[in-house]
C-alpha cells in the first residue's frame, strides 16, 4: 500500500488514440480449450452458469488454458474536484485526502475487503491538494494533465498480477462521472443524477444544476464527441488514471473488475472511443446509485453482483475476486466424467 | 469429508413440531450494537448495503456482536429416489452414487468451491441402495424413515460452526422438490418443473406428469397442510435430512445458507410450518430452474447471487461463504470517524 506522486513521462492524447487502435484481442486457443473442457466436467452441461462464462473470460484475456487467481491487485484512486466546492456532496472536500489517510492506516472498507481476499492493495493518489478545475467554469484539466494522470494509472498494471481491481475516492464524483455519462451516452443533469454520498432536496438539485452547467460549457466536445477531451474538461484525474489503468491491463493481458458508478463512468471514456476497450473488463456490482444501470445498460455490462452498494473504494471489486477464484478452482480441479467414473448424460 | 451410515435415536414428527414451537429467535442485543457501530463506521450510512444487512443478520444468529465467519462447514446430502426409474432426469440413477464417489475423491465442483473458501466438507450419504419409493405409487417414505434422515441431518450442525452451507445430490430430486412445492405452495406439476439436469420435451412432459400423479396420489396431506406427512410422502430422505440440518442450526445459533431449488424446497418444508422457521437461513443464489424464482417468493427469500447456476451440491452456497466473511470483516474492522478523524457527514 503506497500513495505515490503522479509521473512526467505521459502519452499525448494521441498516442492514446493510437494505442486503442491496436488492442490486443483474447486468447482464442486457450478459450478454445476452456471450452472443450467445460463439457467433459463431472456436472450437466452449463449447469455451473456464469461460472463456467468467467472461467472462459479468464482465460482468454489472461492467454492461458488454465485461469489463475492468485495475484489479485486492488488499485484505489483518489482525486480532488473543483465542483466539490459547489455543495453537490453531502460531504466537505477535506474527506477525500482524511479518507486517503484512513485507507494508509487501513480502517477503511477496502482495507477490510482487500485483506479478505489476500490482494496487494494500492492507493494512488492524485495531486489532492490542486484539486482540478470547476467543470463548469471551464476545462477541469488541460490535456497533458489528464494524459499526465493516465500515465500514473498505467503503473497500476503491472506484470504478474492476475486480476486487477479498479476504485476511486473523490468527493464530488459523482456529480463529474454522472456529467460525464451525459456527456459521453446523451441524457441530462436529472437523467444521471443520484444521492452519491447522499444528497437529497436542495442538494440533489444544486449537484443537477451543476452537471447540466458542465454539458452546457462543453458543448463542442460532446458534440465532437470527443470522449478524451470530454475526460479532460470534466474531470477528474482519478478518472483518467482508471481508464489509463484499464488501458494498460488489456496490454498486460490482465483482466479487470470495474467498482461502482464513477469507476465504471471512467472506463466508459474507452468503451466511447472503441467499443472492444472493455472486453476484458467486467463490472463486479450493480451500484445503488441509478445512473450505473443506465450507464451499464450504454455499455452492454452485466455486473456480477447486485448489492445495493454505494461506496466505491474499489470496495465492490474486491468483493467479487473469490467468484473469480471459484470460476478458476472449479474448472482447473474438477474431474471429467471419464476419470471419475461417472456415467454422462450420453453415456 | 465422510460418508457415515444413518444414526437411530430420531425424534417423531411429533418431537420436531414440539422443536418448532419453541424457535430460538435473534440476539436483539448483538443486533443493537451492530446497528449502533454501522453508522459510527468510516462510509455514507448504508452505503455497504447489503453487506451492512449480513453484519446484522449473522451477529443475530450466532449471538454475538463481532460477527465471525471462519469455520463454515459445506454438508452434502445424497439421496435415492424411486421415481428416478421414471426416467425424468436426464442421468440415469446410478449417478447419485458414482458422485458421491466423486465427492470423495475430490473431483466435483463443491470440492473445488470448499477448497476455495477453506470450509470443512462432510458428504452425508443417505441409503442410496434402497431408494425411497416412487411417490406416485405411494409414500416415499413411513415417518420413522423420514425422522430418522432428519435426525441424521441435524448432526451436520455441529458446534463451533460458525456458518452451515447446505446442498444435497440425488438423482430425480427437482421432481421431488417440484412435487413438494406445489404440495406446499399451490400449483400443477407444469407450474413448478424445469429442465433440472437438463430435461426437455416427452422427458419434461414425463416430469409434470410424475409430479401431478404425486399430488394426486398425496391430495389428502395437501389437503390437510401437512408439511412433514408431505416430506416423508414425497421425499426424498435428502430432503429431509436438510431440513433437520436446518432445524439443528436454529437450535445451535449457525446461520445457514440454502443453495439452490431442491435443498431450498426442503427447508421450505419448514416454513410452511413456521413462517419464522427460516429466518436464520439465507438463500445463496437464484438458480436457473424456474420453480426456485417462484419458491423464493413463496418464502420470501432475496438470493445473494443470480449466477445462472443449476447444479445443487451445495456449490452455490459454498460460493456465498466470502460475502459472509467481507461482512463481518467490514463491521469488525474499519475505523470509526471518530478513530480515522475523518469529517462525519453531520461533522
Amino acid at each position: 500500500m503506497n500513495a505515490q506522486p503522479p509521473k512526467s513521462d505521459a502519452p499525448t492524447f494521441d498516442e492514446i488514440r493510437r494505442i486503442l487502435r491496436a488492442l490486443p484481442a483474447p486468447d482464442q486457443e486457450a478459450v478454445t480449450k476452456v471450452v472443450a473442457r467445460q463439457v467433459e466436467l463431472t456436472k450437466p452441461p452449463g449447469s455451473l452458469g456464469r461460472l463456467e462464462d468467467l472461467a472462459e473470460w479468464l482465460a482468454g484475456w489472461q492467454g492461458r488454458a488454465q485461469p489463475k487467481v492468485e495475484r489479485p491487485r486492488v488499485a484505489v484512486f483518489a482525486g480532488s474536484h473543483g465542483v466539490a466546492r459547489r455543495g453537490v456532496s453531502a460531504y466537505p472536500p477535506e474527506v477525500t485526502g482524511q479518507m486517503v489517510q484512513n485507507f494508509l492506516k487501513g480502517g477503511a472498507a477496502i482495507n477490510q475487503l482487500a485483506g479478505a481476499i489476500d490482494a496487494d492493495l494500492r492507493i494512488y493518489e492524485l495531486d489532492l491538494e490542486h484539486p482540478v478545475a470547476d467543470f463548469t467554469e471551464g476545462p477541469a484539466m488541460d490535456e497533458a494533465r489528464a494524459a499526465n494522470a493516465m500515465a500514473y494509472g498505467m503503473m497500476a498494471a503491472e506484470p504478474g498480477i492476475d486480476v486487477l481491481c479498479l476504485g476511486e475516492m473523490g468527493i464530488g464524483n459523482t456529480t463529474a462521472a454522472s456529467t460525464l455519462c451525459a456527456a459521453l451516452f446523451g441524457g441530462t443533469g436529472a437523467d444521471w443524477a443520484g444521492p452519491g454520498t447522499g444528497v437529497q432536496g436542495a442538494a440533489l438539485q444544486r449537484k443537477i444544476a451543476t452537471i447540466d452547467a458542465g454539458l452546457a460549457r462543453h458543448r463542442d466536445l460532446v458534440e465532437k464527441k470527443d470522449a478524451l477531451g470530454l475526460l479532460a474538461a470534466v474531470g477528474g484525474e482519478e478518472f483518467a488514471a482508471i481508464a489509463g489503468a484499464v488501458l494498460a491491463a488489456r496490454m498486460g493481458r490482465i483482466p479487470v473488475l470495474l467498482d461502482g458508478f464513477a469507476c465504471t463512468a471512467a472506463a466508459a471514456v474507452l468503451y466511447a472511443l472503441d467499443r472492444r476497450a472493455l472486453a476484458h473488463c467486467l463490472v463486479a456490482h450493480r451500484s445503488a446509485e441509478p445512473g450505473h444501470t443506465r450507464l451499464l445498460e450504454a455499455i452492454g455490462q452485466k455486473p456480477l453482483l447486485d448489492f445495493g452498494m454505494r461506496l466505491g473504494e474499489a470496495s465492490a471489486a474486491a468483493l467479487a475476486v473469490p467468484l473469480l477464484k471459484a470460476a478458476a478452482a472449479c474448472h482447473n480441479g474438477m474431474a471429467t466424467f471419464a476419470e471419475a467414473g461417472v456415467s454422462s448424460k450420453d453415456g
